[in-house]
């Protein structure tokens, strides 16, 4: 499919006018510009400038209040609830990331559960943000149901991603971001695209069997908890989404399992809903909380090439560490630019003209 | 294969007049004595009595002290590191969750990093220390590697599990305790005595090769990470046994990677470790360092009626919370007995004459 080369300044310019269109003050605009295009740079495209339409309409639908007044609910030394009253999840998640950092910076370690915030982009840069600090970061977030638990027909899970950032001294950090299913739903997306079927251990049908039907969550399917199945440890990614939702939502008061309010407008909201929004969970560990920074980072540095450094089995060329791919993406797009589709070039010039704004 | 029932009690003794035929006091012997047969109530036979007299190889090779002085190295008001001065896992983890326990009703939370310990029995034991105080309970560990990273034909880490236990209201609580691999080891050790191959997905062979060889980590194989190749996620399960290696390892000062001390006491010691005995990385969150307890329990509680009551695909009974078959297998072994295998029953009689105690 036709690629367009884009420059990050160009799609952050665009990103940033949209966001003051809808009414968002300059700083929100400016950092939710920034989240969301640290997907593109980062290659996760699904989670990028791509969705900026559908965060549009969700607040068109008003969903999304574009002056939320975040605030702290509870706290103590070491923890808070935040309520993100709607807001923009691009907005909410690094503010709420940044109360876990003050609070780490005053007494080891900080953690946050938000509640009443929407979808917040990609998970890595929220747990990002404590790498300067010399901080590990922790990010989560809850999403709709699309997901099934080990021997459910029902969706009651979202694809509930886990973050990860720790630091380290010379070599380039430890960085994982991942749902905790099988596949993202994004590479479902891609293979409905191309007409593909997917592999097996990816999704299941409206009963509960396997399927490798790529249209499978269209009829009542679901994906595949991280493991496919019994044999492959599906309880275990299953344990992992449902920690995700916990620590998410029922810490802080969201909605959780099958009634977290879904991404597309046009999708009813679930009825009987017990919280507000979706839920995040963030945290925040200083790293002289526990050792040395000299000490922590030396370790680390060793741990790290140790790995990059392993034998690779036959036909590859390295081993990776978590985030490898994500920044060789990153270096490459800021010099070389973000290659958009030609469906996702055409929504946003039909954004741009509903704003008046060009792309 | 014949199995003989044995009740907790005589299970129990057993253990704790071995544990202080090596040295340990009787308040350490008892504990450690309560940890590893939480294992075997738990249906973790694996991890529970059979290993007992691999504890005491252990010992007779000095590489356990039974009369540790377990101190903190360094602490802030939610975190601290531990020294476990190479005491027996089973008697430092619990003592180290304690202190996170008391840092948590202190700061709201409590992170504890553990240097210079042994194996610790079940992660899922530590991290439901913190049901009875209305707080979330986390443990992990690193072990010695048996795990190859994705694309990699080395062994890099070990079955790293996680634990995390949620407390509710009148509904039983969620307990998670996982090796972050597809199948723990004790799985692999059975299909071998059985003679029986593997199924897809479990191990690779010394060039990194998939294999159904159940002996294939004799030979140089590998366990492979939860996700078992990449097109099924094996990455994820990759990064997290390695967030468990570094939380456990890298911020306390022990032994991560390929330099973890092995189990068994006749596998040399690895070469050049950088750090001290192995680690652990514990957790504890107050609840209402969050939420009311009542609010949280009564989410928690719809929580898991909704899970436990979701529609299950054709053949299965129910669909399960995380905890649910091993709360089974304690209600009836506690009543009924735990069943032991001739050759564990044979073990623990050799260990018996050794120390001149009765099984």
């Amino acid at each position: 499919m036709k690629e367009t080369l884009f420059s990050y300044e160009q799609l952050h310019q665009f990103a940033h006018q949209v966001f003051l269109s809808i009414g968002c003050n300059d700083e929100d605009a400016l950092l939710a510009s920034e989240v969301l295009l640290s997907a593109d740079l980062r290659g996760v495209d699904s989670h990028g400038i791509a969705r900026l339409s559908g965060y549009v309409r969700l607040w068109e639908v008003q969903r999304i209040n574009p002056r939320p007044s975040i605030q702290i609910l509870h706290q103590t030394p070491s923890t808070a609830v935040v309520d993100g009253d709607g807001g923009l999840g691009l907005v909410v998640a690094p503010r709420a990331m940044k109360i876990a950092i003050e609070k780490a910076r005053s007494v080891g370690t900080g953690w946050v559960s938000v509640q009443n915030s929407n979808h917040f982009g990609i998970a890595g840069y929220h747990a990002m943000m404590a790498l300067k600090q010399d901080m590990i970061g922790i990010a989560m977030t809850n999403a709709s149901a699309l997901v099934a638990p080990t021997f459910s027909s029902e969706r009651l899970l979202g694809t509930n991603p886990i973050a990860v950032a720790i630091p380290a001294g010379n070599e380039p950090p430890f960085v994982a971001d991942m749902a905790t299913t099988t596949a993202a739903n994004g590479k479902l997306e891609i293979l409905q695209r191309k007409g593909l079927s997917t592999p097996e251990g990816w999704v299941q049908d409206e009963k509960g069997h396997p399927t490798t039907d790529a249209h499978a969550l269209k009829t009542g399917g679901a994906l595949l908890p991280l493991g496919s199945d019994v044999m492959h440890g599906s309880h275990k990614g299953y344990a992992l989404g449902s920690i995700v939702d916990i620590f998410s939502a029922i810490l802080s008061g969201a909605n959780y399992g099958p009634w977290v309010p879904p991404f597309p407008a046009y999708v009813p909201m679930p009825q009987g809903q017990p919280g507000l929004g979706i839920g995040h969970f963030f945290g925040a560990m200083r790293i002289d909380a526990f050792r040395t920074e000299n000490a922590f980072k030396k370790d680390m540095d060793q741990w790290l090439l140790r790995f990059r450094t392993a034998n690779p089995v036959e036909g590859q060329k390295q081993v990776l560490v978590p985030g490898d791919p994500e920044r060789t993406y990153e270096l490459q797009r800021k010099k070389e630019g973000i290659p958009l589709l030609a469906p996702v070039v055409n929504d946003l010039q039909e954004l741009g003209k509903k704003f008046a704004v060009n792309l």
